[in-house]
């Protein structure tokens, strides 16, 4: 594995560069088998190394980039400064095949971006898609997409399954996960025009397709992955955020209220807090943009050192298990089963 | 007043017609002044009434109705019999004139179904929509549509927008309320082509409306109307459920595992008690329907005789304040304004 190495957004998140360093210097104390490259302004990156007190210096390679792009810059901000900033010189690297993998906790929209252009898309593949971990009753499922597009065709919908389940499979252990579809009932005469298709579509192929599930089913935890257009499933995330949000509120609220009902959260800290770190989409290690030419892992802006030092675990265990090439043998039998079907 | 009169699906919901006779008889000890008439299986309702021994049958007209829909039963099994239904005869009804509104606790999918081929659409609205109140931090908000139609063009959603406002500001009392539009992100540069198309337009109204908004702060009370299609206001719907189901057994689960946190839930049970309510949809008076030609409020499945007693209410301010007259009233506006925008 002499040769395997991670492209590093030094410069993204909200608290880089310092919690990327931390990450990266966790990651390396335990392996050492793995390449690092960090992107970003050498001096900073530098600085943190100092800080640290920590001389890894010499086996982390560090790539200057004059500019980084903040975490809420617009794309008519950015775009001009793209060439210089440490995402695209990351993806370059990639792109280039100096790197197999790039991590980056900073901007997800400039990422997706940057991706699309820089790397291109995986073999027919046409539309990438960003696939996210959500906290359910269960455990987890995977949401794709979370919003890479906004209009989707039936076809890109079975590749986002695909995609996914490829993903579960390899890097999350998961044998043939089962896979629903999100509506707004079971019975497939339910849901838009594009749902109904993708229902079809759905069913021809050679995977665990429970059929069509509502939002509260996949709260619920009863699919391993979840299927939507990234307009539905970005409204989910978000939506599930503010639900959260508002729950820690009025119980904030509640609590304060009367004096027995704080005695009571003194006893019943410590579960609220797992009860929020349960829920909080950093533990999960981040989104993955599925479907370009290359691994591409986006953190949370909020990331944590062992977040970023998950993302670098992450990012292994794709390179690892070939997951962009077990996408594209998907890809070709399910273009097979839609040759037979006459469709697209 | 005389002459005012609601007709009252008595077989609609889990515990019909118990629950719906319960909440009737609630009503009338307080309001003399508005007629009920109860649509359902003569026999029971009758009984109900025995039961409660209260005499209100003779202020009370019944209608019998053989057949009642079940709360999960598809359009294909009820269809047949549609003719014999209480939710169709009390539809009838308001169709006739014999009754101005509608109230059911029944199943959602028939009462839509059935109202929009018994009374038809309000003059020049082409789509009606279902319009709920949901929880925010700030209190509530009427989220519009949440299932009536699947696949929506930008001229409906700009309807939508304008039934809930004029809802909002005859029935609840909100004056110019704010209006924001679900998207995945707050630029108008994003979302679907239909979600810029709209953005566009509700922009040309003269209403206050205050642009994309995204699920999260949607939740937390940011616009007093957001109005978004029937799939993502239906997804929206299921995930918030998911989502509070989800914490609800988390919390248990943590109150359980261990003597120090069955304290602190024996001090706080009140306080959790009140934000479920805060919570539970059930509390809100039920579903809106927009845009037919007549009154339909559909009530919780679960709905409390309390709920049915608000729905009766709310039936009534509907009414009272001329709400259909003032939708087509908004409707003519904005046909004008179409047509200085040369839209449509």
């Amino acid at each position: 594995m002499e040769d395997i190495k991670v492209a590093i957004d030094a410069m993204g998140g909200d608290n880089a560069p310092e919690i990327i360093i931390k990450g990266v210097v966790e990651y390396i104390k335990d392996n050492k088998d793995f390449g690092i490259i960090l992107v970003g302004k050498e001096k900073e990156i530098k600085k943190e190394f100092r800080k640290l007190n920590v001389n890894f210096e010499d086996k982390i390679e560090i790539i200057d980039a004059l500019e980084e792009i903040s975490m809420r810059e617009h794309f008519f901000s950015y775009w001009r400064k793209r060439e210089k900033t440490s995402i695209k010189k990351a993806l370059d690297l990639v792109k280039q095949k100096k790197a197999q993998a790039m991590v980056s906790a900073g901007n997800t929209g400039a990422v997706m971006a940057l991706a699309k252009t820089v790397l291109g898309p995986l073999k027919s593949i046409e539309r990438p898609a960003l696939a996210i971990m959500i906290p359910t009753l269960k455990g987890n499922s995977l949401l794709v997409d979370v919003g890479a597009n906004v209009d989707s065709k039936p076809k890109n919908l079975v590749q986002f399954a695909l995609m996914g389940k490829v993903y579960l499979e390899s890097v999350q252990g998961i044998q043939n996960p089962k896979i629903g579809l999100m509506s707004i009932g079971e019975e497939e005469v339910k849901g838009t025009e594009v749902v109904k298709m993708t229902n079809t579509l759905l069913k021809a192929m050679d995977i665990n397709f429970m059929g069509n599930i509502e939002g509260r089913e996949a709260y619920l935890g009863e699919a391993d992955l979840i299927v939507t257009d990234g307009f539905t499933g970005n409204v989910t995330l978000k939506v599930a955020e503010g639900v959260v949000d508002v729950m820690q509120s009025m119980l904030k609220r509640e609590i304060m209220s009367n004096i027995l009902s704080k005695i009571g959260f003194f006893f019943l800290k410590s579960s609220l807090r797992r009860i929020k770190n349960k829920l909080d989409y950093q533990e999960y290690g981040g989104a993955l943009l599925l479907g370009v030419d290359g691994i591409v892992i986006i953190g949370h802006g909020r990331s944590s050192a062992k977040a970023i030092e998950n993302a670098i675990h992450l990012s292994k265990r794709f390179i690892e298990e070939n997951v962009l090439g077990k996408i594209s043998l998907e890809i070709e039998k399910m273009q097979k089963v839609f040759k037979e079907l006459k469709y697209g």
